[in-house]
């Protein structure tokens, strides 16, 4: 795909940098897309590092944009971020509307293998085709790319993360669904998409996949958690994934903050502490 | 009014202190009003200054709190955020929600005088009533509160502070509309609002507010305006209120910024400074 594909829908000032919204016909969604990306002030002068971050369940392109308030730290530091929507959009597959937790806003990151949905549900290799688009298209230092996310996009980044760890040089998470295929979002979004064979849903749960390696992330795993999330009890296990890194040494630091929710306070009060941890690494990543 | 008739309706844990959603029965509005407030950690232990925002157009309680990134600082300096709602939500004028710049949502921040909005349309006095409201209900210390805003929330706080210096210790804002009785959105408010008599209208316009001044604000007021904002031509008059300044030797920081729009991108872009500009000046105010 040439970089002419790409069409800017609007374009913001942002701490000395810019807020940029993309639109571009996906090959791997068979749509148009859209995602958003910051590019700092040191972007003008050269390729930098950058970090993608997949938002959950619900949200757009937009929502970490203008709710994580990551910019002015990306911009003190010379990152780019870059966000994906998080579904097809004008796929038309009925039902697809029908529930915020499935279909519409609930790509789950996850190729669809399921007929209704295989066509254009294509959330897992889309991220890795925006990958391709932004380090062609924009000053992306491709081999300095971090991957976050939140909730089901902190799913999809230790998914992606662990099953693409030359591509992702580090990862880290917001309240992640650590292991979807034992949780009822994820059992819903992984029977929908992928059908029946849960021996297929192995290939997209973080806790899953990290039972079968061995320290991917020698550097470290970050991933914050709030106590008063209300999503912790019965859909986020922590305490699984926290068990798999152990089993395959996989240093993590896994906070647990009292009193916090699942909701942008959250993420907005420990974002600085996630591009700190991503910049760190990925300046020392080779250039 | 009772600290008692305040009703939380969410809270969320956020850098270290607590972001608050309010429901009360107001009574300049004779309605229900919602606001919005973040306590820093350091209300735990006594009263603190506060700082009022007015937000703009189409916004809501929430817009600042979610958009603006400002409790990072507030939670460092120690400063209590409010904003309100930005007009009257069920008074079912008819016509009130035919455009986006008049009726919901546009309250700008006047007493109505017209008989179709006079019962419920006073946003001027509810934001006096609010900042009764908060003294006597959160740890506000009542001789240091500054107000700022944006677009005609911006308005809205120059005009508060400039008919108000003993209850607003410090002023500033974003994109203000500095003149609306020049401009189309303010003559189309107050037309409907306060009627034809256009005498009435300049108690409602800073510019025309600071001409009658001496220096009501010798530590001077903070302005920030987008160069690329759209509205800027036309709207907002910055140089209005400028030269009104210049006359009533009122210091003025009028700062313009290329390239930066009318959007939460710029504002978020300069929060922190304002928030450092109105800490400086509560912190100097008599306590």
């Amino acid at each position: 795909m040439s970089a002419s594909s790409l069409e800017i829908i609007s374009e913001h000032a942002c701490f000395g940098g810019v807020q940029r919204f993309y639109s571009h016909h996906s090959k791997e969604i068979g749509l148009p897309m859209r995602f958003s990306v910051f590019l700092p002030p040191q972007a003008q002068d050269g390729k930098v590092p950058a970090l993608i971050y997949l938002a959950g369940l619900t949200c757009t392109e937009e929502t970490f944009m203008t709710k994580g308030g990551a910019q002015r730290i990306a911009a003190e530091q010379g990152m780019i971020l870059i966000a994906p929507d998080t579904s097809p959009r004008g796929a038309n597959v009925p039902g697809e509307a029908d529930g915020w937790d499935f279909g519409l806003g609930a790509g789950f990151y996850v190729d669809a293998t399921e007929a209704a949905w295989s066509k254009h549900y294509r959330m897992y290799s889309y991220v890795l085709e925006l990958l391709a688009l932004v380090t062609e298209s924009l000053p992306v230092e491709p081999s300095r790319v971090g991957i976050t996310g939140h909730s089901m996009g902190g799913h999809g980044a230790l998914v992606l993360a662990l099953r693409n760890p030359g591509l992702f040089k580090s990862v880290s998470a917001f309240a992640p669904i650590c292991a979807p295929i034992q949780c009822p979002w994820g059992v819903k979004a992984f029977t929908g998409y992928l059908g029946s064979d849960q021996a297929t849903w192995r290939h997209y749960d973080a806790t899953a996949l990290m039972e079968q390696q061995a320290t991917p992330y020698p550097n470290g795993i970050l991933i914050d958690q709030g106590l008063s999330d209300k999503f912790l009890p019965g859909q986020l296990f922590p305490e699984a994934f926290e068990a798999a890194c152990a089993k395959a040494q996989q240093p993590l630091e896994l906070r647990r903050h009292a009193g916090y929710d699942h909701g942008y306070y959250f993420i907005s009060t420990f974002v600085e502490d996630h591009l700190r941890f991503h910049h760190q690494q990925l300046n020392g990543a080779a250039r």
